[in-house]
């Protein structure tokens, strides 16, 4: 089937929704019913008489009922005056007809079996092409009419619709396992992270265990940018507003830039980037083309005044943590410059269980947004291309009017292990802000040359990677990353002793070892790691003590059998080193 | 000499000046001539023949003449009229006589050999009772009329003056010594931050070498902390005013608490202390005794509206580096923890050779700024003065109205290299916020008990103590602190592979080692390591490279002879892991 068909079928099934709820509700006055990405809705004003979620089965029935009797769909076009007539109890459709009219466009009614509606066409030839199998209504929601909140609340009724059986249960399995790995739960039951009510919604607070994955994460970014040369630095959060007007990022961010005033009367921004300030750095001496590339890194965060945030989610949040980067470089050493970001990306998503990114060539189209000179763009565009034939030939997607307004970029798209998209990683080329700001090097011939400045966070911010990868992975974190590697259980008071010597001699190797010999059942004690998500369990009984051979319980409910504690060691300490998934 | 007594000769060669001034500006306005604590300055309106530096000799040689010649200070009480009289020629004293006569108070004038001022008292008996070589005119700085930028800007002519001549050379070679020294002057010339007109005063950008050293140092803190079983937090830099209402910072603060404004009309604070958001991640969950003491840290910036930076410092900034911590604990664990944090600081200051820390108890004095119930105040205070005995019984020193709005402090004060005290680490006892924000846990009998809270950043803020470190070290970073630790300087393109061999073998075993093989002259390649302060420079000839046995210079200018590189390496290693000094 193609899109367009699947379309036409969603399109369809919300005309026998509305069937369906007029059966049952007649009194019912149907607005607006599209067809989604995942299926059709249909906003519905139910007046005194709502239905509920536990209505939805029925309706699926009876939406089923009508597909399998089947009906085709016909239309006519009809004057504005006869549509009005037909409409006349339904303000919703009045509004609506007048529209149409009112742009002088044609006005057509679908009619199935006894069912009529305004619409503009796009249906299955016959219902009885339905798999009646293959939907199902799912939730129900609150809309305003026209999404204006001055307007009357009506009742929006989503329903699922995909091919086949098959696909619309591969979709409930998906989204069942979704809500399962949902970040928002599992921060909240691993404790990585919380909302205060006092602090505010988009401004998380990191525990010490959520705090140390961040940390962690961006250790290893570091190291990454390390071998690559990468010098630290440090920046404020403030600036005057004359740093933001000379980079033109004052007109462009606009209201989305938080502004301080001081008490003598000065304005000063909260940065929502760091390029400006890092370039202050690379503009306080003068450089020689010698020192090129330069290349500065710093894990900080940005704050960017963007729609409110979700209130218990890393998806969107005020404070954004950036593994910001920037390389200050001459124009021929763009594309291997580029060519070991690539590589840095690679590896940092590879590390991860993100085996295979899809680059996706982000460039300008004509619109008016994109500054800088043409040769300018053509040149940054050139080197990408090229870099992308060499490296990705046949595989990279065009992202035509994506780049950033100051140059064109690769942007990196991920699938999760639920198979979601995520764009992760992004390379940015930049030759405006080194215009704006007067960046300059001295050549091999003395004469002042600009250089080009690449932008490039790898996990692009903290929060966001966190809120994918916590999915992904579904809180199972690799032991590199697991806050707690290693949970010791002794059975009871005998085992004891020999808890603690364990204990010992895994912590002082550097494992993150905790012993639980509380008096909590030993079940409990137990289920505890497991609900922490802990890699490994060691539980300690008699047998263990006597013949100093350990069973390991891990955390997918395997079990490793019969290991010394040397070898475990040197297993997980292997393991460590290695960032194994 | 009592310090009364120093007072009065300082003000005594206030009316010296005056004296030699008019000699040679007959035409001079004197205004107000007080004692301070180096010596002692006078505010003249010397009309359009303003002195100059250049003339300060001059002048002091003219004060040590009348000073030699000797002359007693006699004085009358004289009625407003009289004074009026006296001074009718000077609107300034003339201003001063009627303030003076307003408030009813006795008007005297003293006066020496030929000269007469206004003045309350306070003089050595006779002039020669001062050394002429134990004083010397300073410098001439412009000052406002009674420091109103409407009035009049006056010439300050400063004069320094100590007990003996070799108190006033000790204070001078301290002066140039700190000169020398001034983080200002070496943070620019090791390249360590620097400022940006466009990001404006007191906010420091930081290079790569200044954000490892920062960096170092927190790790560092953290090293220490984690011994103590702190965990790390992450909180943002902004919250909803509701925070520092509830925990009473939003009074207390003020106008020094920045404000952002979002676009859907809410009002949030930049945080410029980080307890209440601690304070949030810990009443998140219901605590259980069991769990106490809960320890976080973090090291992260807060913003205070506070006077304007200096334009180069570091001292007083927009943007404030805290390695803060608080330590949430039950009243009778109070002790040990202060105990421990107090071993944290005497660490972390030996490490950086501030050997000798003076306690100052600093305590509420009936000043009403004070909050919270006296009990807690006496059990803060008690629980402190205890510990102060047992560990420094005779030695700590008393700050009666020192302390925080919210408990009770040990300030520690710290000597640099030049002898200048500073206020470094304190540890904070808190009541306040645990009642405001309602903080709790469960005892053993069930019961809800409030925590205390401890307050303690150790560096205190990096960039504070960075100031203070950098004078206090000269900017000779110890071995672990210093961004490059050694520099490898190959006599010509015969010892090349050789230095290459050394550099990767150095570089191998994680040493921070740079190579120098360009076309600069060999001198000019051992002054720029000098000139960073590289802490060893191995120079390679043909001596070096057919023995294999290195020669390696210390930038104190001292050498190591004879050493194998595997020896040099031991004892580097050796010297980083130690933090030695």
């Amino acid at each position: 089937m193609e899109h367009n068909e699947l379309m036409h079928k969603r399109h369809s099934l919300a005309h026998v929704l509305a069937m369906a709820v007029l059966e049952k509700y007649p009194e019912a006055k149907l607005t607006l019913g599209p067809a989604i990405d995942t299926g059709f809705y249909y906003d519905i004003d139910f007046g005194a008489q709502k239905p509920t979620e536990d209505d939805l089965k029925e309706l699926t029935k009876a939406m089923q009922k009508i597909v399998r009797k089947g009906a085709s769909f016909s239309h006519k076009e009809v004057s504005r005056d006869e549509a009005l007539v037909h409409f006349a109890n339904n303000p919703y459709k009045t509004e609506l007809v007048n529209e149409i009219a009112d742009k002088g466009e044609a006005i057509t009614l679908y009619t199935t079996d006894w069912f009529t509606d305004l619409c503009r066409g796009g249906h299955v030839n016959d219902l009885k092409d339905i798999d009646p199998e293959s939907f199902k209504l799912e939730k129900i929601a609150g809309a305003y009419w026209r999404g204006n909140e001055k307007n009357t609340m009506l009742t929006r009724i989503y329903g699922l619709a995909f091919e086949t059986k098959a696909e619309l249960d591969a979709y409930l399995t998906q989204q069942e396992e979704a809500k399962k790995r949902d970040h928002r739960k599992l921060g909240k039951e691993l404790g990585l992270f919380i909302f205060s009510d006092l602090v505010g919604p988009g401004l998380p607070l990191w525990t010490p265990k959520g705090t140390f994955i961040r940390n962690a994460v961006n250790a290893f970014v570091q190291e990454l940018r390390a071998q690559y040369n990468y010098g630290q630095v440090t920046i404020p959060h403030f600036t005057k507003p004359d740093l933001y007007k000379k980079s033109q990022h004052y007109e462009k961010y606009g209201e989305d830039l938080f502004k301080v005033h001081t008490r003598d009367g000065h304005e000063l921004c909260v940065k929502p980037m760091n390029c400006p300030h890092h370039a202050q750095i690379y503009a306080s001496e003068l450089r020689s083309y010698k020192e090129l590339p330069i290349r500065y890194s710093e894990t900080t965060m940005v704050y960017r005044d963007e729609q409110s945030g979700e209130v218990s989610g890393l998806s969107r949040v005020l404070s954004i943590t950036q593994d910001d980067a920037h390389v200050f470089c001459r124009e021929s050493q763009l594309e291997e410059e580029i060519n070991n970001i690539w590589n840095l990306i690679e590896t940092f998503y590879k590390t991860f269980g993100f085996t295979h990114l899809t680059p996706r060539f982000s460039r300008r189209d004509d619109d008016k947004k994109f500054k800088g000179a043409d040769a300018l763009w053509e040149k940054a565009e050139g080197a990408i291309r090229k870099l992308l034939e060499k490296r990705a030939s046949g595989t990279w997607v065009d992202g035509l009017g994506e780049a950033a307004f100051y140059g064109p970029k690769i942007d990196f798209l991920a699938k999760d292990a639920l198979g979601r998209q995520h764009q992760v990683g992004t390379i940015q080329v930049d030759f405006v802000q080194p215009t704006n700001l007067e960046l300059e090097y001295v050549s091999e011939t003395g004469t002042r040359e600009m250089p080009v400045m690449i932008h490039c966070a790898i996990a692009g911010s903290l929060e966001r990677f966190l809120s994918v990868y916590i999915e992904h992975c579904a809180g199972n974190f690799p032991t590199w990353l697991s806050p707690v590697q290693v949970h010791i259980v002794p059975i009871g008071e005998r085992q004891k002793e020999c808890a603690d010597n364990v204990y010992t001699s895994l912590k002082d190797v550097g494992v993150r070892v905790e012993l639980d010999d509380s008096n909590d059942s030993l079940g409990k004690r137990i289920r505890n790691a497991k609900t922490n998500k802990v890699p490994y369990v060691i539980v300690l009984g008699d047998k263990e003590v006597e013949s100093s051979i350990l069973t390991i319980e891990k955390r997918d409910g395997t079990k490793i059998e019969n290991i010394s504690l040397k070898d475990f060691t040197e297993n997980i300490l292997k393991e460590i080193k290695e960032r194994a998934l």
